[in-house]
């Protein structure tokens, strides 16, 4: 199972895409609010009981001053993915970025690029797709999608001058 | 009194001059290494005990993806002062910058300049001073030797060209 | 008393969160329009006496070239806390974020993070609950309304894929 | 078995942190010069051939416009896990870390920090802790020691002014 | 020949001014969609093959951790013109450009202006037109025009005070 | 007289300011498109024979890889101006700002704000003004109604919590 | 007169330039050392004289939070110019050189590069020579010096490949 | 016949490699100091008689304000290829990347990496290899030692954990 966690329901738009996916890949999820500077203890307790409550990965999205997933990362040895949320008074997205990629040495985050939910969702499934056939399989056939997505763009758009 | 806190003995070089700024305004300090991404249990029991403990102001400084400061802040209402430490590795400083300064609605941590911790101690004094007036004394009295400084650059270094 | 100045009044619909924040404190405060660059012997005089003003702590906000907190706080021991705005050509907020926090040592600005003039007041709230329990109750109860917030996006949000 | 990959011989300083941690893991892996832009054939070999080879996790390491990590990704359904490098001439270590990080929706790269070459070997081991408990019970093991060093510096330097 | 590529049709917005731009200059040019994310293979095909099929000169557009203009360059010695895209979630556009132009020594990509579709192709004139005395005297012609434009704007513009 | 110049009739909507505020002082002045890269030799002759032409300063406005400030002082011993303009797909104006200030020994732009037109002129008021009493005077007048400004602002807006 | 000015006796290394290039044009001057966030009175009352002292242009040198030439911008007529300075604990000198340039509008300060202390002097002479012949002539005479050196550079450097 | 041209002889050292990488592929050039700046008259003959003087291709290395590439580019019809240099008092490299690259519709200038002088001239050669078989097949070869280079490092440094 996959824990998909955010500190606002205001990142629910960007996250939710990382529930989209993980249904196209058939791999159980929860979707939780948790924040880390609100409820640091709820994120502990969370984070601590992780890995008891089946979950096998944790995607976490934060903006600004991004703490969701290295606190979370520093309380269980799951594989934390982390979102960089690009919000409102964000400088850019660059301290979402920096907050959660710059993990000191021994506590990784694997973090993804700016608003990207639907690649940790995909990561997800790669990390899972690693003992599990299945899966690994279904990423295939989304490799085989990917292409013909661009196929049918080529269809559409190559063209020669006269 | 002021705690000093900081997630690795690296940091000491830096956060050694906030203890040595304290001395000057005799103002008591605590120094401890509490690491938010290899001991968050710690940290939230430090934060959680601190203002029982009777500390009033909370210097925190932390390199990197920086969450020392702001996680301590999600856990007390004392105010915290974060020290962005330009460590090895860092992207020129902005990382532990941005992950300190742009705190969400709610939490917030007084960020001071990078390695600044002589000013976080200064903030500290000043923090206290705003109800003892000896701290205050002390304070107007460094004021004047800033002053003092300038003024005795100034007569080795004022000219004029021929 | 908490003093909120800024330099326009273009600056007002961030700043006004500070006033808001501080009412919910029931903390007296003053808003006051002073320019570093328009008005800087308004500036001094006021930096200089507010102590006698019986001001505790100052919020200045300011935006682009922002020397509005950093020259207050050079004139008073009183802290002073920084809020950068982004403003209309501002380059994407960096240059107040940048002009408040890098103070030199010996004249520290507390800064936050960009727009964050409600994250001022609590900090101004923090600095004076340090010596008063009445305003330590509310941050205390603030703090418990922050966590409410989540407590009802979870019950909103939280959910299991099928 | 882990594998990882760096695009020149110059970035061994950097990827050899991988596989000492992965020894400590007793994780087994290949240790592998392959170049995206030098030998972008034997690249799409390998990426094409590493699932049947029994690689289960990519480390791939590379500096500059850092193409190595998401090439690889889009040959494999593998987990990548891409490791920014400051190489000379790199713009402070952006240029990598934004070629490896922002990878378009289809293709994730899990990206560690600038040089994070010890914690893409601790988020591969933490991949394939979520089926094979000895590796966790050795992730766990990790965590207790970065707890311990902390511990052990808390004891040399932890200090009360007098 | 020249080719003009890119990731994928969003892309078109901005590439079609290159097609628009090689009309003007009378040389033919394809426009096809080639992912190198999507469609690794067809990608180092297309590069492979491209100066047996007679192209010139690469017009690569891409966005994001833009891999495509520098892989097609690791396949093939034609001369290749990255065209760095500021896409949606793109990081400012630095993504793009830093991906696109710190290629590593040996393989280099002519990298121009973000967005600057338009001028990739007269960059491709350019060096068509070192050997096509017709291209060079469009090239001439063109920059005729860009004279008579200003020449027009001043007419209408070009102003004392009274 | 102060001449004010701009690549492009799109950089009018901000030169203008320039023009306005020069009226104010009542100094004399021409507005002139002229390019660097579309008409260098228009640009030459009219940095060579400015000086003749009874100009005293050049005010030039440019985005992007911006070089007709720095190009016209390079023909020039007149002060020029530099004015940073925010043109689209200008990577967020740090490419005309760097473009313009970084100009190296021997050959100084006087650079001003993105897009601070205005400041242009008024700092072209400062230099005349340092030989004539007339604008001298006028400078100080407009300082007084910039403090008049924030006066009227400060009827307005400045109040007391109740 | 020029007036150099800066912070602390630790700039003087950069602002020194500034003084051996005014010798250059025969331009009396003084150097000064004055702080903004140390010595704001002295500050205020030099900028507010240094008109009647007979100083005609102002440089003015600082680094970090650097306010300095704003603020002594916001009590003179007087043209200011300032220096940024990289100094020790900049985040890589874009602090001072934001906190420079981005004046807001009604009090420019005409910022030169980075460090260019020489160029600011270059600029003083220029603002001075638009009234001033022999000044003219001089910076006629370093503009051919200029010159001089790219040939002399040429005579040693200039070669063919055989 | 190709151009080395850059503004200083002390961007030599960077220059150097262009010139030694054009002899490796037998392509003849010259090598000049032309300074955008000091010699803009010089730089605008050179520019304008380039074609004529049977130049193909030029190479201009410039740093800060680089304007050097874009100017000459605005006055010649070939093909200009731009090296941003990292000179001392460069912002990180930042300002010359953005001068040379952001160049203006109608002008472009065929960017390389920072520093790149090697890749420069491997762009030329591509350029004349597009219709000169023989710098066509010296490039061909070059690609082979590309790759054999990894293959030799591969040789050395590829191994397996026990």
């Amino acid at each position: 199972m996959v824990a998909i966690i955010m500190g606002s329901s205001s990142d629910m738009v960007v996250m939710e895409k990382a529930a989209e996916m993980l249904k196209y890949f058939s791999i159980p999820f929860t979707v939780e609010i948790i924040s880390a500077h609100r409820t640091p203890q709820l994120m502990a307790e969370f984070a601590i009981s992780a890995k008891a409550e089946n979950i096998k990965v944790i995607i976490a999205g934060a903006g600004g001053a991004a703490h969701l997933p290295g606190m979370v990362a520093s309380y269980t040895i799951l594989p934390v993915i982390g979102v960089p949320i690009k919000s409102s008074n964000s400088i850019d997205g660059w301290d979402s970025v920096l907050s959660i990629l710059q993990m000191p040495n021994g506590v990784p985050v694997a973090t993804v690029a700016l608003n990207a939910a639907k690649n940790a969702a995909i990561l997800a499934a790669q990390i899972l797709g690693t003992q599990n056939e299945e899966i690994a399989g279904k990423l295939l056939q989304y490799k085989e999608e990917l292409k013909k997505d661009v196929e049918s763009m080529r269809t559409e758009n190559n063209r020669k001058s006269d």
